[in-house]
């Protein structure tokens, strides 16, 4: 299938009467608070639909959100939970992300929302802490709190989907191979006896799960991901998607990588750089959080080129002058006809949450037409979002960019005009 | 399709018997030399396939050769014209391509080749020049003397198959609109009149169609897309393919932009600049080659896009301390979330004759096939290795890189087996 | 002598009771409406003194002000010239330089003034016109009214000191060796015969000269360095300066080119290319007024190195998106020890009016200082503000950074304590 | 006093009958070998002056050899100590630096060279051992080992001068307060018990310094830069300079620094990527080299802007597809008028043995001038050529390239036309 856009006028904001809950860990955050002040200028007519993937998009002869059920933007209700306990407003005047105008328009819905205590473990994700926290001290407490705020915000927003989107900072890794992270019945046992295996992330993870509510992991921590989990998913019919949004510089990456292999320009190295100073940089200057996040970034490559790159390396670094404002920076070498060398340079500055947002705002609305569907586990079609994309047998996944747009504009395709 | 490369041990060189000759205008060029250079390191052994991008293709379950009938790399026999008549070895020297070892292996085999005398019109290409000329005075005597080198060459060498390639430096346009060029009828009178709206490579690509030979430019020069040659082309059952060789700018340029499009990233300009030192370079810098240069790289933008990009600007300039190693600098200015500014800077040091010899090679190989299953006019397939991609009926091309890559592997995929 | 600041805290803003008024020529333009919001902004306490070379500087043994003479910021009365009489609150926000709070805070002062109706001449500047034109049909009329101009402000402002900044967009140049050019007796019978060979640039320099007015060349423009003006200079005693700001590439060319040298690299090319999207750059869009760009930015490697560099390439591209933001991109190669070769790349991501208008607002309380000392003709120490130093003999300028800028700190502490 | 050079065909290769030893730690090196084989070539008229500093170099109105006595190239006579015991040919192939070319003609030359057994201890710098080590047990042992080698040297061939230069690689920092680095005693006390703060590279300073044998540390280990050791220099009137060659990043940024001091353009943040895949890459993958190197170069920022810049971050990376070819990239943010920021990209493709090898050359031809001059103790006028440069009295050193540079020439013309 092939992308066609319509013209952004036609972009279709609403459409029926569906209305569907995200609640989101790390709703403080740049990326989260800049979803929401973005879904608030697009509902006033403030912004124009700019790097929204799925806006204007036709599916099967029509809008795609005509021809599928996809729910517009303005049908998602977002809540959610963060450590820092401030408005939104107050936090997205701190994240520096939007501008002035964007600010005062999106003012008073930013003002209006405060985030629920989280459930925290400053043992994961040392850099980042506040006090907004759940008086709950085991991980079973947690779940139970958490699951309390979902049927909650269910309840009181008479919603008729629900998706929990994680968009906090990153948290180290536990060890995978915990035993409490293997079975379903083994995590139930670890959550009782309060197993340091079980992190903050899968804590969410879990209690979307039981309580039936679509669950997207846009950070490169270690959740959904678990045996455990991914059985309970499917076990229960609950759609899952994951890992780390594939935004900047792991994007180009896979954009990139195909044609040099579909041109036979084998890559003798790659080596990324990235500086950024927002608060997800600062949790990244933690040595063991860092590392969660280069493990997702490392395996593009070599799957996606068919051999392994060994000069395959991956800094990022915390550096305050830029802020949100995340610089990437590429040096690749090539090896072309007769042994050759050629070089790519890439040096991408964008915006963190800019990048994201948009990404973590379709994965709800995609996520919940998956439930609309009844499509529970791994959501293999949702690859093209992530870094990591989960697959539900631990198979090597897609990562090359344009392989991944046509599995989800299939997916999409697959169900139009059925309901 | 998707692509599967098999292990480059695995190549296969040499497929049947069927020996296929490549006339190339422009055989002592970097490009040809390059290529005639390449196949002798790859025939004896001294090169891996490198660059190659069908080298190792496996298409319906087996090698693209086994199953196509695609023939191999050492069925091709080069010869060639070119306004300089010195032997392919000394051209090779002063091009600066190929390194000591390769010019030493490859040193007889480009010592035993001299250029045949070319048929050249110094107002067509003023930067460029030299002694070895056809004497022929008319246009029709240049056809006839081209069409004579070409039956001489299928005689001499008892050829299966035969290939015209144009990798002669760039010509100024003609008007595209001259009378002469709009039809067959028109054509022919034309060169009995010997009317200088018909330039130098039209008189290649004439008498090519004219013999019943595959025609392929792979250079930014006005040639078989003329409807006077397509319409020939078509009747009589000859594949031809162009125009101008999409190697390291143009390239990138459309690996990225359906990324960015896919990902709603709005491109509000994109600034390229190339820098190049080698006989290419010289042809570009005068104004009128040059023109015809930016006519080709100009278009790809807005038809992936879906919009016109108001600041499309590319220049070339010929700076000589790069020699063929090409330079592209690129600027690119994006809009994403809430109209928020991004830039990607793309530098791309590259070799001019490295990237292009093997396509040219590839598309020698793809024409002779296009000619063995009796596909005639204008091959639509090819589009993946051209910056201006012909179409029979003046519709807009598919730019995309990744789309053009799929519609070849089909392409291949559907005479699979079937010989 | 060595280059001192002072922490920022201590700069004198303000430094005896003497009035300089700067008179104007683009009083409108980006540059000019920057300085004036700056000015204000200093004097407001609303901006710290970064970009500004003197700021803070230290000359035997207390700041400049006190030990020179050398007015404070708070001394400079700014009014001015422009083709478009819109007042400056409205051109800076068209500019798009200054940020929605400056454009609050130094609302007021940019409101209160509107520009004079300027002395143009389309067939110079063809990108840039307007209707706020002085009514003089000549030459001399036009010359007429702006010392009328000069005198009106001198009184009306009671200034004790006057100089006259030409920040224009960029005219053509006529030809040097135009007889009127020669002589201070042609340059006035050039003037009553309306003689086209003087510019409008020329029309502003000559009445300063005549009203013993300062005079400083900030643009590429032809003015004060033909041989009739120079000599009229001196003759009056007159101090002028110019010409063609130094702010981005150019500057960055003459930090870097002595380093080379003094490393004995010898620069075998230097390729220069640069993007702008505001006026100026529209200006520049017009060829014969980017030749004049040309001709000040070509000049200073060879002169800097001792040898030619024969692959000099100097682009300037009019791109919008950028708007006042230029960028620069520099490819220089370069042969190190045992003829091995090397590359520098240099981006320069800058702000045109943010680098120009510190370094106009130097020059006024500079030349001003040159008048306070009666040091008349061609100031040779401020040859470190501008791409094509003026010399009063027409001999070679002194071009890099480091000793132009011992050239300005010596001159200052040649007559610091004497007065 | 400013820079003049003589056309290159004017250099002085000989001078006098002087000759010169230089006695070279990690003399297998890249460095090392890249300057044998460079002296050869410029010997044999095989290779142009380029890249060496003061070739050509006019000091008080004639060649600098003639005015100030200092040797000519030809002169020095290179020998010395390594791990590897390979002949120098063979180190060269495997270092890749040289061309065929160069190899070839400087292959006699360089295969009459064999390293002496080297004083190591892996315990200092892990990634690069040998097995050509001197049969020596304790610190004491080795001194006396090295002391002998030099005296050897000295009367085999007949030297008048002697200068042992450190181009290892770089070794882990040892405590630099250790008791017996801080007094000549101490020192003496430490090298009989085989005191572990005491490293190798400070074994041979101390050898050098007792034999009264000029030094200079070309690596960022801690060696002459201690205490006892530049008493123990002062005390004998041998010369000592270092540390650490600078060559590429560091050399840019203290070119830069001062130009944006200059302007006032704060520096808000520099981070500084190096990517290199040479011996000297691999040490500092172990990373306490990495340490050491990364101290000498992190200091030279604020001294400069007079400031701190707080986010100043340096990388290094080892990354085998560049070999000796170091990239560095650097992402500068600046603050201008205003408070607007701009920023500067600089990517020095480089190579590190071309740079390093004339600067280890030309500090032994002025370590022997300050030698024949009688200078003894730390030479501050050679900071020109190091990232850390030493100062007698641990003062701040000047690292702004250009008043380095006026420090080193005005040091030479004030010994010239004196001897």
């Amino acid at each position: 299938m092939e992308l066609v856009h319509r013209e952004s006028a036609e972009v279709v904001v609403s459409q029926g009467s569906r209305r569907v809950g995200v609640a989101v860990v790390g709703l403080g955050g740049a990326v989260a608070t800049t979803a929401v002040a973005g879904l608030e200028l697009l509902r006033i007519g403030a912004a124009a639909p700019d790097g929204l993937p799925l806006a204007g998009l036709e599916v099967a002869g029509g809008p795609v959100e005509e021809t599928t059920g996809l729910v517009g933007y303005d049908a998602l209700v977002v809540r959610g939970w963060d450590l820092d306990g401030s408005d939104l407003r107050k936090a997205a005047e701190q994240h520096g992300v939007l501008d002035s105008r964007q600010l005062e328009e999106a003012g008073p819905a930013l003002s209006a929302l405060t985030p629920w205590p989280a459930a925290g473990d400053a043992d994961f994700c040392r850099n980042v802490t506040g006090g907004n926290v759940v008086l709950a001290e085991t991980r079973r407490a947690q779940v139970d709190a958490v699951r309390a705020d979902l049927r909650r915000f269910r309840d009181e927003e008479s919603l008729d989907g629900l998706v929990l989107v994680n968009l906090a900072s990153t948290e180290r890794w536990p060890d995978p191979a915990a035993p409490a992270l293997q079975s379903a019945g083994a995590f139930e046992a670890g959550l009782d006896a309060d197993d340091r295996a079980i992190t903050p992330a899968m804590v969410y993870a879990y209690a979307a799960i039981a309580e039936g509510v679509g669950y997207v992991n846009f950070t490169p921590s270690l959740a959904a991901d678990v045996p455990a989990l991914v059985a309970l998913a499917e076990a229960r019919g609950v759609p899952v998607a994951g890992k780390d949004g594939k935004t900047g510089q792991t994007m180009m990456k896979t954009v990139l990588a195909p044609a040099f292999r579909a041109r036979s320009l084998t890559v003798e190295g790659w080596y990324s750089t990235n500086i950024l100073g927002n608060r997800d940089g600062l949790a990244l200057d933690d040595p063991d959080s860092l590392n969660s996040k280069l493990q997702t970034k490392g395996s593009v490559l070599d799957s996606i080129l068919g051999y392994p790159v060994e000069d395959h390396v991956v800094r990022i670094d915390y550096y305050r002058p830029r802020g949100d404002q995340k610089e990437a920076w590429d040096a690749i070498d090539l090896v072309g006809f007769l042994g050759q060398r050629m070089q790519v340079k890439v040096d991408f500055q964008c915006r963190d949450s800019i990048l994201a947002a948009p990404l973590a705002i379709e994965l709800a609305r995609l996520t919940d037409l998956a439930q609309q569907r009844g499509e529970g586990g791994v959501q293999r079609q949702l690859g093209w979002f992530f870094k990591a994309p989960m697959t539900a047998d631990g198979s090597v996944p897609e990562h090359a960019f344009h392989r991944q747009e046509t599995a989800l504009l299939d997916w999409l395709a697959a169900g139009a005009g059925t309901r």
